[in-house]
């Protein structure tokens, strides 16, 4: 199985799409361009979800659900806003079926038709400020620190798994302040959320930054983002956090009375990250070989194999397995012993190997003898015999290291992979040559980064957090720029 | 705030929506019969979720994610379940909005019109067991044990909140088995898995039974629920575990190979508890004096108020309530130190009383001078002093012995309001003076359970699991029956 794709080299997209089915992550269903989030590809998902939930929770927050349909005449409220949401989306008109006059299955019954059409939310914006008019009167009342987990619909034309669907999974935070401050304070706070989510549990090092306006989220005054890079060279955003100015307020009319009894409208922030994570945390640091899986989100972290040939061998490596799982357990580490005998080791070996599962142990009968056990790696595929003694902490310390040098490795990726660019020729060299991330000068007009992105795909992926003042010219108009901005393709 | 709301005995109906929606669990939403679950009620489901996950996670089950949105076509496939399910639902027929040609706001781009319209899921077995085609081949991929969290759409002509909402939240298990025996037992299982929730967390007796035909959920082969008794001795459907024979595998043609190496179709299972239980919580439990949440699902356990008059009290006060609160928290107990300034301890008191917080300790000069604390408890409302000695494990036991009493204290109720009737004035008598679950004969007849329902708004709620056989004459048409049924009005 592990051999049966294609390499990253032959056809990184062929790679891709190939890995997320065959290691049982996730499939298109039969409804275009919505997936089927398969156990494996689920069950890293939701230690994705813990350890964010956590640090939502450890920052304040609290998690509340809204419903899935909006009014259609919501997303007409907020002026941007409509320009970016209300376009392709599901829109459910009837709320009825009937049985077909022919006899033949059901049809949609014409007299069930809504007054008003419901759009499937694509963002919940508009549905979450409409219910907040009613729970903010005072500034005591703020701030209102909200997130859901939920499903959104955006009826995407060419889909990907998990990198851009129909439907996907996500959370969305929706906070409301006093005061502007207090507002931008908060969209920080989420990016770095974000990026130490992404750095620490994901081991995908990130940029931080803003979207220039062509990029930024409709109906934000500002958008933060963290933009992480992919081993073929293509940016990927990997979570938004939105200062939303009172544009929101303003559109539902949500005022507070502040601490001087004037009304005031509120301040808003929107942060969200999606199941796009799954997508790049496969593209970020699998291999030829299959799946590779910080052990910090690995659903299995190590696996016991047995080697053996006769029924008596297996009892005794089943005793120091036994020992060795209690050892993990005990330090909150997830093991299984696969004593399947239907299966040769070789084979199992092939398949851990391709499921990304962080760290192999085996133990044949020679180790019983000498009280060792061979233990191999997933990220560098090395291995190594170990005395039994303390193994637990040895294998702690494997999964740590493991943790870490995915980080590393991804970090030393992407600095080979950032370029300084000062002319066009350059720009367009680096693109075509090498990818990754280009550091140049941009004029700051909206015309100049749509042209540039016409004509070479790149887009700006953000103008990093207390960017360096550097005195320069574009490098496609050559008018004065006093900054460098970071350019990429970009899934 | 406590008292501003109908009280159970001058309006049941009316105290249930005030306490919902005062007490911050749910309120209706922008969208008609859509609820939006605020903060407090999501906590609790939050709880709900993650103690029958561990369960379902325990009993070998792996999550995963499958559409929002359903091929209308699939409904027509399950003969049963069309009548059932393809009625009442949200239909997706268009994926576009474009600007209004008269310049106001969106309008449905009639262009972008689905070829096939998508019905939002109501139940996922159909594009399930679509998708189960393909995962299943031979013996080795059974059984296939899966449960996803979703939100799911029946669009209800009259809501009330988290009983009857057109969305509402769930999980719902989706199960494939060699043979009908192994379907059979985990429908079983996953039905002593929803009593053991509902009594041990909820703290709420359940029956355990199996549903007439009529009641039968629209393709199974058995349903199999659990049935609670609400304080106005109505009952409430807490949960449903459906044993789907091969009805869905022969629609979408699932078959493997058996050992025996010959095709066979796939037996089935199916099982959901869903947002509903949040309603059932609320009227099992809760009096005039507002919620009554068992300790186990109650988002905060403990809150600790200080009395006092002067800021070196306070200080005093602090000190004792930080070293409660690290002996708590320490037991895995949630607690607060309510030390806001801005509401006397009065307001404070009504405040956690009404929002069912099960035990409160108030603190105050004289209990520093004595070494005491004031503990309240929210089942009885009773108070008591207590040494400060062991004051940790003394909460941790006065917690485990309220989820005790308000699972006796139902128990109790729903003995007292179990009756048998023997004659068709008796069951009339039993329903209309004092409700509750009345244990009657039935012949047995789909149009028998029909003619009563229609008669007496009463249905069979279930055939108790291993009911005693015991000869008798059907309370309505005198003719023959084995074994007594139990009816109720219902939610």
């Amino acid at each position: 199985m592990a051999k049966n794709f294609s390499s990253r080299e032959e056809d990184y997209s062929k790679w891709y799409n190939d890995l997320v089915i065959k290691a049982g992550l996730a499939e298109n269903s039969a409804v275009r361009g919505c997936m089927v989030i398969k156990p494996y590809g689920y069950a890293i998902w939701e230690k994705m979800q813990r350890a964010l939930d956590d640090m939502f929770k450890a920052t304040g927050h609290q998690n509340a659900y809204f419903p899935l349909f909006i009014p259609k005449s919501f997303f007409s409220k907020e002026a941007a806003h409509v320009e970016g949401f209300a376009k392709e989306c599901a829109v459910v008109t009837h709320y009825r079926l009937k049985n077909s006059p022919d006899g033949k299955g059901v049809v949609v019954d014409e007299e069930a038709r809504l007054e008003e059409e419901l759009i499937i939310r694509p963002t919940s914006e508009t549905i979450i400020w409409d219910t907040y008019r009613n729970w903010i009167q005072s500034y005591r009342d703020l701030p209102l620190l909200v997130n859901q987990w939920a499903n959104v619909v955006r009826w995407e034309m060419r889909t990907r798994l998990f990198l851009r669907t129909a439907e996907f999974l996500w959370q969305e935070g929706h906070t409301a302040h006093a005061t502007r401050d207090e507002a931008i304070a908060e969209t920080e706070q989420m990016l770095r959320v974000y990026a130490t989510f992404a750095e620490q549990w994901m081991a995908l090092p990130v940029l931080q930054g803003i979207k220039s306006p062509n990029e930024r989220f409709a109906g934000a005054v500002e958008t933060y983002c963290i933009e992480a890079l992919m081993q073929d060279g293509k940016a990927l955003q990997a979570g938004t956090s939105h200062f939303l100015g009172q544009n929101f307020a303003r559109a539902f009319d949500v005022k507070f009375l502040n601490k001087s009894n004037e009304l005031e409208h509120v301040w808003a922030t929107s942060w969200g990250v999606s199941t796009r994570l799954m997508g790049a945390l496969v593209m970020a640091h699998s291999d030829d070989n299959g799946l590779v899986l910080p052990p910090k989100l690995a659903p299995l972290q190590v696996v016991i194999v047995p080697i053996y040939k006769k029924v008596e061998q297996l009892d005794e490596i089943a005793v120091v397995a036994r020992s060795i799982m209690d050892d993990l357990r005990a330090r909150g580490i997830s093991v299984k012993f696969d004593d399947d005998d239907s299966q040769k080791p070789g084979w199992k070996f092939n398949e851990y190997e391709f499921k990304g599962v962080p760290v192999r142990l085996a133990i044949g009968p020679r180790d019983i003898e000498n009280g060792t056990v061979e233990v191999a790696r997933r990220d560098t595929l090395e291995k190594e015999v170990l005395q039994l003694t303390d193994i637990g902490h040895k294998i702690q310390h494997l999964l740590e290291n493991i943790q870490d040098n995915l980080y590393q490795k991804a970090l030393t990726f992407r600095d080979a992979s950032t370029h300084k660019a000062d002319s066009w020729q350059e720009f367009n060299d680096i693109l075509d040559q090498r990818g990754g991330f280009v550091l140049a000068h941009w004029d700051g007009s909206p015309e100049t980064e749509q042209l540039i992105k016409e004509e070479t795909k790149a887009t700006i992926r953000l103008i990093p957090l207390n960017a360096r003042e550097e005195k320069g010219v574009c490098i496609r108009t050559g008018k004065p720029s006093e900054r460098r901005v970071v350019f990429a393709r970009a899934y």
